[in-house]
């Protein structure tokens, strides 16, 4: 086997997530006016689904309307989500209120936390979860 | 409403997809061996379940065992991953090796996509999905 660069030291390895939704192009909506993410990337499909890359901060992440048939299935699909994001911000509270008054569902209100983080927790529109705070030391 | 800052332009601002699973000490041994992540945080709850953050390149992620009750859900427990990780390296194939020898499940091989990526995908042994890539002109 190639012998592989540990890629906690390559500059150029990054991480996004892709989250499958259902009705791509109202997501997008809704991603930039909870959490007021730049789009970076827009594709239009021909069969009206979307795949759009957003950025948060120096973090990026990705939508794409699901695909049951690729094994990409919406939470809506599954009745569930099998990951959370973890969105760090200077201002939880705005951050979480922004991302209620958009659409969002609180799960879990911003409280400071006893493991040391000032967080709450929403559920968006196509059923992704976001745990939204920041360290209490900060 | 609180006027909220554009977070793209924050410095502090970073998203991290949290990722449940079953058995998260197992995993937690996985992901070190399939994609070399440095573990940066790790706690063994008292009901024996783990939470553990990792790095990879500039980003991060983390894991935690699934607790339905508070609605994390592995994909074992859904039948399927709501996200899936877009992993881009240097050497997509030897990373995409060495996750398969770590015991991860060709889904599609690395291949020249026309969309102008070199690109595979696997699932792990928990049931998330990660595309391995890299954009062709890098």
């Amino acid at each position: 086997m190639t012998k592989t660069p540990k890629m906690s030291e390559s500059t150029t390895t990054s991480l996004a997530p892709m989250l499958s939704v259902r009705n791509g192009a109202v997501a997008v909506d809704f991603y930039k006016a909870a959490f007021g993410a730049d789009e970076l990337f827009h594709l239009d499909g021909d069969d009206g689904g979307v795949v759009a890359e957003f950025q948060i901060g120096a973090s990026h992440f990705w939508i794409a309307d699901e695909s049951p048939t690729h094994l990409n299935f919406s939470p809506e699909s599954l009745g569930g989500s099998s990951a959370r994001m973890v969105l760090v911000v200077d201002d939880p509270d705005a951050v979480f209120n922004r991302a209620v008054a958009a659409g969002a569902v609180s799960i879990a209100p911003v409280l400071d936390q006893s493991y040391g983080w000032r967080v709450g927790r929403v559920v968006d529109p196509f059923g992704h979860h976001w745990e939204i705070g920041k360290p209490l030391s900060q």
